[in-house]
């Protein structure tokens, strides 16, 4: 079982980075409480992060053969990105949608979500925390056989 | 430690309506999970529903003496109900909405959450799994000592 | 065969409220001409009010068992109410929206129904007259075994 | 009592036209269904249909001297025709919005009504059974002296 | 030079269509009335009406070859004809539209024209005075040559 | 002369709830205020608060026969309830609609009332003090012998 | 008979602005055309331009007692003015909306008008023109003795 | 203790201005009563109408000095003043919105306050009687040392 | 092999009508040019044109019993006719939507289709050219077997 | 070379209406900062303000003859005047639209400039620097002879 | 001749990606029947493909030196890039507009193009075969001379 | 004092294209005239350009450590980009918001800036002048003290 933590633009500065919104962990944290959790269930995992729509796109493109979920942090290009939206339909494969902060508790654009309808659920609002609950709803996915 | 995981309309029905959506767990094997999770962590848990928003106004004002945090699947009031919003909002509690089925795939109108910017944070999408990841992230949110 | 005849908010005032729109007979008198033509037809019928949504979710629910088809005139719940609309779809009966004014002659909030994409069909504007119509359409509908 | 059945555009087709929403009736046997009910009631009835918008409009400014009642199932001119609602407010009789299919029930664009406000009532959903169900709503109008 | 007055569905029953809107002229008394005008500066004049879009259409594309300028009172297609704007936007002819009632006091749908943009001008709200008062109008822009 | 002043959903909090926005009398205090406003007018009072749309439109029905206005603070069903306003139409009472804040300097949801366009007044913003400047309206309303 | 012509903003400039669309006509020209038509039907004319709205509104209040009707082109206000709009339904005048553009075939925000609802009709597009057809148009109405 | 009773466009002809909607109270009748509560609670008074919107904002600049608290009926302002808005920001002063008529019962754009989010409090629909209740709310508001 | 292509209102002006949007070609040269390319390919085309939407959707029913493949330049009617586009769904053909211009770089009404969703595929901005180009993508469409 | 330094409604507060706003300079110490730099470059500067509309139209028109460029901080009315931008259409001089604030971070009617499109440019956000600025922009591009 | 044919994002997943609505070609295959249709007329292809928007604008920026024409599929970037609508704006080529499926018949938020207003045209709806028919449709483009 | 400006899609060509909207001077042009400004204030300045949105937000985030304020045109992306609006947010540092054009005189898409909100201003319309000019504005608010 291998899993892909994908991360957008901007949370590269996680942790620096307004942290009355974002809170004080870096992505290195999250990533070391991901692989936490995964180790827990014997199931492997990347963590990436990158600015460029484009190159999330090639991540998801290149997840096609070898993994077997997705938790996606999309950040700001939730909201606007049909290309990512497209990616996520083309892949054959469950996604998560994560967000630290609330989304619907900011402002109204953050309310979209272009790439909601297409994963299998949502998880937002719980800071740094959120990934390792992400981590484990994906474990339960795929052990669940569902897809 | 004290959580209550409120249900609302038509959740009672879990399990026999449209299964297709909502999966075939009933609503007891759902409290079975939940309270599984909360004596891990030495929680206690009450486990309600009701169709009748008022009710669930009334449940949210009691757990303000009672209660350290609410799961609350509000079903369809999720989107029109200004009573729980302000109801939650009254309550100086932390609330984690909760979803079955992912909101976002569906009609619009169930897009929209009149309750969500007033919640710590959203979960959906994973069926009856959602329940126990909920209560899990509760958990893990009373003991970081946010509210 | 069994057929429920069910009345939202403000429909007990039938014949007091408002003649000039909802005209002079009271429910009662609608009960009286429901249950002359569900007798033609050999149909028994059951009638109920409820000012309260929660208790119209209550009573479709309730109707799974013991009921074929079920006449809804669900009033102003009609245009807000997305439990009762979830109620019809989890009920696996045909429901038939009623009206006695013709909503889209009025105001434009009625012109939008909530329950009307979940109903077999609609009929309104016919005032008091409206519901053994519907009744009749109910029979026809059953006996012709489409659901 | 002299009633007109007048039908709207593809209306011709009926019962070779995308026989899953529309049933396999055909305008032919709907006349038969409302002429068996006006003759029970003494009424003489008028069948018509046309492709054209400016035929409909015709026809029911040559109704006002004839005929005491319409039935109009305008079909896709339903939700366009200015120029119908202005014939049916300009006409001095109760007319009757008829469709096969529950509008609310399909494309947004069926959602809207520009002849339903000046309209007696609306019956739809019930497929060919709603043609004999309308011609006897007309009559029960039309004995009620109400108009 | 050459007038055509053009008049659209239900134009006809001015005189006899609700009144206390149109006022009692008939459209024969408009035409005496339009020809009085012409009359005085030696302008001939054609007068037509028809319920149908595509003989609108017709008339105006005819016109082409024949007339100096048209007054349209395109009634209820004013607010939705696009093919009546290609129509005269394709004639190389200057077009005053007309109206009996003043458009912007009644309902919004009535608020929009699709033709508008496409004439010269627009008179309305004066009755069936407006139509010399548009013929006197028409005969101004021409004998001024702007077009 | 009897009033009813009926209070919506949360109202019961006032005191405890969000002090900063509705201030810290309760609806005791607000109670005893309105009494002596209406002792000065040898006007009886009645003073009900529900958290349930249905009660409260019982409670508007139920005022039909022993009441001569009402002060209704419909709290959040403000914004939502067609039932409520139904209920006041169909009552032959004057309503005053109430607030404890100014909602339009609020939630943009807060700056629909569903109630206000049947109410003869409005009055909002003064906080606890807005009780009895509203029974004194009412009974001044009253008094001028206007419905 | 006394009519007022009333400019609103700009409107001094006529001649000078923009001639391409508004032309070369001054509005000294523009009285003395109106002056010619009132002559012909011994109707007296007071002629009066303001860039202030409220001097506008003053001018619609004072006209009350020594006008029959009011010719207004109330330039950009037309667009935004409720003020002149109350003022119109104040006066018991009929008054004639002009404009020497055709609005429709300019920006969105001048195809609405805030002053149209209440008023008698309206002529524009017919530049300086339209001013003495505007005066002829007020001489029939007040013949007629409509207002 | 000094308040300021500032009336916005076409006030000034209250009493005789559609007397249906605004009443017979002339302006002074109104200052009778107004000054009557200030009296008996010792305060006083000052009373401005004006048509023109940049009196209105010198009138409130002006009261920063002189003035312990406004009312103001804008009249037509309401729904489109920023400039008014901005100055009652501006000034360090609480403020009432005042309307004769309740403006939600009555067109779409009397819906919209640009003033209301910056006023303390609004009193609507009480004609005449809404004066002296917005002095005496005033008077209890500023006792109250809030602002 | 036997293809249809149907033309809408004022497409019998082509070649005369606004030539710097629609080009210099006639209806005729067109009818030239998609006939060359359907002999090159063994195929029978029939050519038609109306202003009259009725008469579009009478060609468009008599297209089911004798062609394998409509291209509809529909004119103006695209933008609003939803009987076009029931006729399209009625009958089982594939339809090519063709417009002469681009319309996405015109008037925003004309970004709208009704009948583009039900049709196979779309070209558009080519002018006369777009003709052939639609004949030969129409008898590629009907090769492949696809419909 | 003459310019124009135009201000509207509120401004001639600056200084002391909310200066976390809009800072601590006074409209004095702005005139005094722009004359600075307008000395450097040989220009003469006039300096304006009112709150009133029509005065700041009147201003605008009176420019046309003595200035070769207008900085126009028109308050609130940018957001709605569009007496303000006919005059800037109307008058042959280049404009700048000017802000204290950044209103695009502001409330969303501010957002909205009914003025912005008929002026060269736009400066906001730098509070009182803004003003010496926009005239060091006005006399670089009045030197650069475009207009 | 040169032409570009240039795809945007998941184009390269071609074939394998959702094959019931983009088809079992591959891009491989389609630049074989692209390069086949250049060959029959002597002209030269480009073919790229990248997932990242700001290579796609960089590519545009290339082709105006060396191409006359671009065939650009820009995928989900068409319903979101002003970056490539500028870009085709930049370069004076003629650009076509491609689609595999008919974008009109799939959700919502693609039926708007960004780039189409600076097209020459569309072609869209017919899988892999589009391609080598846009190919031809820009070869006769460029040989009409026309851009 | 460090200062960079950032240049967004297709500025990488000012001179070449579009000079009627964007003017003839190249970016190194713009580049030269911004440093003679800097070097007047003891500034150093950065330069960069790039048609990638990622790389934007690169180095927006790379300011972070070694600029005290940014100039950013962002092209295109100034309306879609949520991403650079975030990076702003996330960097500590003032930046303007700069356009050669106005903006507010284009097409509706482009009166929408998703950055303005987070920055300290915006200078727009004043073609290649308007860089100077925002680098003289960046260095009065640095030495303000402001941020």
């Amino acid at each position: 079982m291998h899993i892909l933590v994908l991360n957008g633009p901007n949370l590269n500065l996680l942790g620096t980075r307004e942290p009355e919104i974002y809170g004080h962990d870096t992505l290195a944290d999250v990533e070391v409480a991901c692989r936490s959790v995964a180790d827990t269930h014997g199931a492997s995992l990347a963590f990436e992060q990158s600015n460029h729509e484009g190159t999330l796109v090639d991540a998801l493109q290149a997840a096609r053969e070898t993994t077997d979920g997705v938790i996606l942090n999309a950040g700001a290009y939730t909201h606007t990105s049909i290309a990512l939206r497209d990616a996520i339909a083309a892949a054959s494969l469950p996604v998560i949608e994560l967000h630290l902060s609330n989304t619907h508790a900011r402002e109204g654009f953050r309310h979209v979500s272009m790439i909601g309808p297409v994963c299998v659920g949502i998880i937002q609002g719980f800071g740094a925390r959120g990934y390792p609950l992400a981590v484990e709803a994906m474990i339960g996915h795929l052990k669940a056989g569902a897809s």
